[in-house]
This record gives structure tokens, C-alpha cells and sequence, in this order.
């Protein structure tokens, strides 16, 4: 029991206040999952974002530093202060990079290394470009569903997220047409800034924007920039990660007055999150802006990390071992999709899920009647026998004006399965306690 | 010429719209000295804060990052994601580090490692702790002059920064408590919710705040902290930099009660800026929203730097390094201070300057007639003769409510010098060329 003085002490404590910023930035939920995670190491998290273990590249980091560690001048100025935008070689080798990706030069593409951004992860480029054109209750229109991290920072600032129907083709164009014409006519149209896209193998659904859809929804875009420009923010974080053919050209490579589409990427999925660095492709007019933010933030990433990175890529050892990677992740897919099959088969529960090209996630939908939500039975359930995912429910903005897409299903009867962190035999055991469970859900629920 | 389509084009480009906290985010005012260093190499650029080349810790790094890939599990840990707050062992190391450096233990100054937390440098934490309390209006309570990277921070969020009066021992205490009995009478007490203090060999003056004016200070926030709790942003990046006996003990330390002050350090300063990587101590009930925000941030900053550090603190590098960093910038500086001793008497310049024990700046009060500010007539002398410094306005914030101290003088007679980066014999010809502008400034302003 507290002293009295202690008691007093507490008492008398002038209570902290915060900014409305802090008082509306939440938690973001892949915290609690990850803390579950960790109390409990048997529990298998079909949740957890994180990347294959086994695969990180400790070989290809220590030769990097050993190179780098060979020029000591280099070394130096490695450890020594960067610029707020990014180490020149490392951008320059980012647009090589993607101009192999693209199967197109920089100069078609109308870009060059002056609007590469180097930031922490591209979740670091999120934030700042979200920062810097929005004010509360501006608009960005987001997927539905979409990425959640990113749902958590819009909301932290003050924006809304409308949601744009999605099927297992991307994002529907009619459908985000159709959503500008009723904010139009609501009278927010002025107030739309931004459309979110993760454009291959989304979070959380695996889906990949169709070729045809990229040129159509710039277009409907540009259409609707009345009030100001919309911009498109392109995510394509998992781009590299494709397990049959490549993906369809990025919805930058479309974008040739390169005014409209903000690309961003990240050497977390393909190389290594440790490094915590990603990179984008700004229109010109928003470099300044986003790197005067960043002064701000931090005056730029690890220079020490960038200095390595352009090392692994130059050396080739980046691309090795992305190849490399693609096999080790192909087999988890088939794994995952393979156990869906059979499990969801096994227990006679009536079930679809997305067959992703790339990427870490499958989304499954399940019968209406069962309740994935974070406070529902089926959740419940899955802690029980040992098996963690993220509810769907995290996944769909707040709002959503125009019409619904049921390919996906809706917040509270789908689910987002990683496959990224866990081995063959323990995805396996994932998906069959996860059916068991959606199957005990269904008995009770009928 | 622009052909008549690309001209159209240009034409119907609609505008970008930014949001009000870009709008207000203007440059870091170093971007422009930083370039001016780049466009011509012969300047001596006595402006750039970038830390001395030569020692920068190649060896070390490369040790640690050989131990670390000798453990390829613990190195495929470093290269995975970590937590948003940091690594556990590197929070822990920071604990211990901090109770060698403050000579008590942990337990005494009542803070643990659930109360570090590790940022992309401590800009971030700056950033993010000033982000977290402050609404538009809020006001920050900062030395005259201060460290300003900062007030450009605070003005980017909208915050007012007000002035308290500082002498060569630092923020003045009686200075202090007037400025907030000013702003209680002006009815705006409720407004100030942060005092900022780089407490040991501030940038830009290379003052300390004297030890008997630290718990004066706290006592005089605490007393003030009606409205609701005034914290105290403890900025000690270059405490380790002593270059004689070690400054005294932290205010933080008079803290007993650990809800008042936050400290913040770094390993940009004492060991290499390329990992980017600052840690902080808050208080217990700051940990949640600032992680929070970091959560929308980047969730994390570069794990695998953690974990060099990490090594490089655990094997006793670090100790070594900063011990051999002392005898580096000690010897710059006794070059800095001969050389304006002889420099400025030569001229017969009559100026005083600070006379740190440590740190990195040095600051110069010249006679009130000589215009140091960037738009003045030193600065183009100075450019024309090929020497940068920081102009004093830059450091002093907008505002100041109570009584003004003469001792470090006015916004547009001082300039700070950076002695951290230029070897000695380009020390001493910076200063030279310095003595001879301001002469000749002297001369036409007489």
C-alpha cells in the first residue's frame, strides 16, 4: 500500500495534456497481436507482419561492410552526417533499379534521381506525404480494404478514409468514379487530396491492381481534378516479391507528365526490414515540401544503412537475392493455399479465399454468420486452440459512399493470413487450427 | 522554347494544395549554408554541425558488425523488424550507460528501460515529443538564443516559442520565473506546456546551465505548473563531450519524481551520426503517446543499427571512442580560442566569446554596429573572403516577454562557430579570414 506521502504526491501530480494529434492517434492494433505473440510462443500468429527469418541476408550485410570498411574514406563518410533527401549513389542506383523493374528509362518514365526520396521504410514516406497535404478532414480514398497502418495514420492526423470497392481485380474504377461524383455532389470534392493504392499483392488482400485498371483510374483521377490535384499515392512495397510472371507496369509508368503519382518502395520486404529503408518517386513540385517536413522530422535516414544498400545493390547481391526469395516464399504460398484447400475441405466450411501472384497475405472470407471481429467468437476461439490473425474489421476505412463490392467480403467476416514469418509445418498447423475453429464458430452460430 | 502542347500542358496543370502545417514548415536555414559549402569548395565553412572525419569509428564498426553475423541468429534478429520503442538490450545498455555517466544509480534517479526510447537521432524525439503536447498556440519555452534547428521544428507545428533571457551560465532562473509570471498575468499560463534546455555546451552558444541552477529550474516549472504539468525537454546531445571535468549532474537527476523532465541523448555526437540513432528517457505516462506517434511514424527505427550499438556499447568501444573523441575536439577548440585571442586582437576587433568546456560551437558577440545577419554586410564579406558561419538570428526565437540579458548579445550581432569538422590549421585560417571581414565590416559601418 502507497505512503501517505506517496498518496499526496500522486494526488497533487498536474495531469499531463496532450495535442488533439496524440488524443486521436490510436494504438495501432498489430500491436496488441504482436504482444499476444509474445506471451504466448505457442500460439502461432498467422498475423504478424514480419518476413522469413531464415532467409535475412547476414552474408551479403557483412561483406557490404566489409567492403565499405575497405575504403576507410568511404567508411567515413558513410558514418558520417547524410543530406535529409538521401545519399546520391543510393537514389541514382534506386532509379537504375527501377528502370530494370519497369522495363523503361527513367526519361520515358519523365523521372530522375533529384525526386527520389530516401526515408525510414516506407511507412516514413506515408506519414510525411499525409502530413504534408492534408488537414483535418481532408480525404484520401483508400482500398476497402486497405492497409491499416496506413488507416491508423490518416486517422491520427485528422483525414478521412473513404473506401473505394475493391474486387479480386484491385480497385474498381467505376467504382472510385462513381465515389468521386457523390463527394462531388455532397460538396467535398475539394476536400479529396489523395488515393491510396497498394498496387500489387495488397495488404491485406493479395489482390493486384489489373493492367487494364491503372490507366483507367489515373485517368478518372485527373478527370476529377477540379478543386486542385489529386494525387496518387502508389504502395507497391511488395512489387519485387511476385512468385509466377512479374506484375503490370507500375501506375507511375502512366503517369508521363510524372505530376500525379507519388511511387513509393521499400528494401524491407525484398532485402531486409532491419535496415528500416524505403524510397519513392515524388512528382517534382512535392520534393521540396516533403523534404522541408523531413528536415524536421529527423533531417534524414541512417546514412550508415544507405551507404550499405547501395553496396548490395551495385555488388548484384540484391537481386540474387530477391531471386532467392521468391522460391522461398513460393513454397509458403503453396503451402498456405494447399492447407486452405484440404483443411476448409475437411471441416466442411464453406469458404473463399484470394490466390495472390507475390506478396505475404491471403484474405479469407468466411460465412456471414461468422464473427472474425477482434471481440468475436471466432477470434476467441483461434486464441484458444493457438492460432492468431488480423480481424478484417481493421482493414475497412470508416466510411464508404459509393457502391460495395461483395467479391471481398465485409469487416466482420474476413480475415488477413500472413505467410511470410513462419515455416511450411507450422503454416500448415496455422490454417488447421484456424478451420477447426471457423468450424466449431459455424456449428455454434447455426 | 516549350512546344505549344507542352506549354498547354503546363497550363492546365492544377495546383498542388498543401496542408496548413507544410504552409508553415519553412527550410532549415543550415540547407542553404550546407549548399553554399557545396557550390564552393574552398570555403571553410565554420557553419556545418558535422563531427570530425578522421575519427569516425570504421574499426569499431566494422567489429561489431563481424561479431554480430558470427551469431547468425542474433544477426538475423538485427535484420528483422524490431518494436517500435527499440531493442530491449540496447534500452538496457542506455540504462546502464546512463547511471556511469550520472554516477547514480537507475533506481535513485526513478526511471527503467520501459522508459528509453530509441529514435531516428534525437530530432525525431525532439519532433515527436513537440508533436504529441503541442496544438497550434501552444507555447515552448526556449533559451535566447537556442539550438535552431528546433525553433524551426516548433514553428512548423504551429508552436510559439518564447525566449528566456540565458547569461554564460545558462537559462537565467529569475528570467525564467518572470517570463511565466508575464504570461500567467497575460492570461496565457495555460498555453506553455514545455520548457526546452540543451543543458550542457548548448548549440549554438556552447554555455552550461549551471548546477545550481538545475533544481531551481525544476522548482520553478513545478510551481508554475497550474494548468496542468509543464515538462522540461532536457537536450544534453553533447554532454559526453567534456573536454575538462564532466558537466554537472543532469536535470533530470534532480527529477526524483521522474514526471517532469524528458532527456534526450545521442550517438550522433559521442560516436558516429550515420547510424542516426538517439535514445531518451521520459516520463512514465509520455511512453504511450509517444509510441503511439512513432507507431504512424515508421514503427520503428533501424533495427540493425540497434544492434551494432548495441555491441559496440556492450564490448567497451564506445567508452574508448568518446574518450579519444575528448583529446580530438579538445584540441580544436584550444586552436578555435587561440586563434580568436589572436586573430581579433590583431585587428583590434573588439568582441567576446564563450569559452566552453565542451561540445562543438562557440559563440561571438561582436560590437553592436557590425550586422552579422544573413541579409548583412559580414556574411557577403565573409562569402566573398570564403568562410561560412551561422548567423545569431537564426538562434534567437520570435518572441521574448521578460527581461532581456546582454551577456551573449542580440539576434544581429552574433554568429555561432562550429569547431566540430575543419581540421586545425583550416580552424585557424576560418578564424583569420572571420577577423578580417568583421575589421573591415567595422571600418565602412564607422
Amino acid at each position: 500500500m502507497p505512503s501517505k506521502l506517496l498518496r499526496e504526491r500522486i494526488a497533487k501530480k498536474p495531469g499531463l495534456r496532450l495535442s488533439r494529434r496524440a488524443q486521436q492517434t490510436a494504438e495501432q492494433p498489430i500491436s496488441y497481436l504482436m504482444a499476444q505473440a509474445v506471451v504466448n510462443p505457442d500460439l502461432i500468429s498467422l498475423a504478424a507482419g514480419l518476413v522469413d527469418h531464415d532467409s535475412l541476408p547476414v552474408d551479403e550485410t557483412l561483406a557490404a561492410v566489409t567492403e565499405l570498411a575497405g575504403d576507410r574514406d568511404a567508411a567515413r563518410r558513410a558514418l558520417q552526417y547524410g543530406t535529409t533527401q538521401g545519399t546520391l549513389r543510393l537514389r541514382e542506383l534506386v532509379v537504375e533499379h527501377l528502370e530494370r523493374v519497369e522495363g523503361l528509362s527513367a526519361r520515358e518514365m519523365g523521372f530522375d534521381a533529384d525526386q527520389v526520396v530516401i526515408t525510414t521504410g516506407s511507412q516514413q514516406l506515408l506519414q510525411l506525404v499525409s502530413d504534408v497535404l492534408l488537414d483535418p478532414g481532408d480525404i484520401v480514398l483508400v482500398g476497402a480494404p486497405d492497409y491499416f497502418v496506413y488507416l491508423g495514420t490518416l486517422h491520427s492526423i485528422g483525414a478521412r478514409a473513404v473506401g473505394v470497392a475493391m474486387d479480386e481485380h484491385g480497385l474498381v474504377p467505376e467504382a472510385l468514379a462513381e465515389t468521386l461524383e457523390d463527394l462531388d455532389r455532397a460538396g467535398e470534392l475539394d476536400r479529396v487530396k489523395l488515393l491510396y493504392c497498394v498496387s500489387y499483392y495488397q495488404n491485406p488482400t493479395g489482390v493486384t491492381l489489373a493492367d487494364e485498371r491503372r490507366p483507367a483510374i489515373l485517368e478518372i483521377v485527373e478527370k476529377w481534378s477540379k478543386a486542385g490535384r489529386i494525387l496518387v499515392l502508389e504502395d507497391a512495397a511488395y512489387r519485387e516479391l511476385h512468385y509466377g510472371a512479374p506484375g503490370p507496369h507500375s501506375i507511375r509508368s502512366y503517369d508521363r507528365r510524372g505530376d500525379t503519382v507519388i511511387l513509393t518502395q521499400t528494401f524491407s520486404k525484398p532485402l531486409a526490414p532491419g535496415f528500416k529503408t524505403g524510397y519513392s518517386v515524388l512528382p517534382r513540385d512535392l520534393v521540396g515540401p516533403v523534404l522541408r517536413q523531413k528536415g524536421n522530422h529527423d533531417f534524414g535516414s541512417s546514412n550508415f544503412n544507405q551507404h550499405l544498400l547501395a553496396n548490395i545493390m551495385a555488388s548484384g547481391q540484391y537481386d540474387r537475392h530477391v531471386a532467392h526469395l521468391r522460391d522461398v516464399y513460393r513454397t509458403k504460398l503453396t503451402v498456405t493455399l494447399e492447407s486452405l484447400e484440404a483443411e476448409f475441405s475437411r471441416w466442411s466450411v464453406p469458404a473463399h479465399w484470394t490466390r495472390p501472384g507475390g506478396g505475404l497475405d491471403v484474405w479469407l472470407v468466411l460465412p456471414e454468420t461468422v464473427d472474425t471481429t477482434r471481440e468475436g467468437d471466432l477470434f476467441r476461439r483461434c486464441i484458444d486452440k493457438g492460432v492468431l490473425y488480423v480481424p478484417g474489421e481493421y482493414c475497412f476505412p470508416a466510411e464508404q459512399v459509393a457502391r460495395r463490392s461483395d467479391a471481398l467480403g465485409g469487416p466482420d467476416h474476413t480475415l488477413r493470413l500472413c505467410f511470410g514469418v513462419l515455416p511450411p509445418e507450422r503454416l500448415r498447423e496455422g490454417v488447421s487450427r484456424l478451420a477447426a475453429a471457423t468450424a466449431e464458430a459455424l456449428g455454434s452460430a447455426h
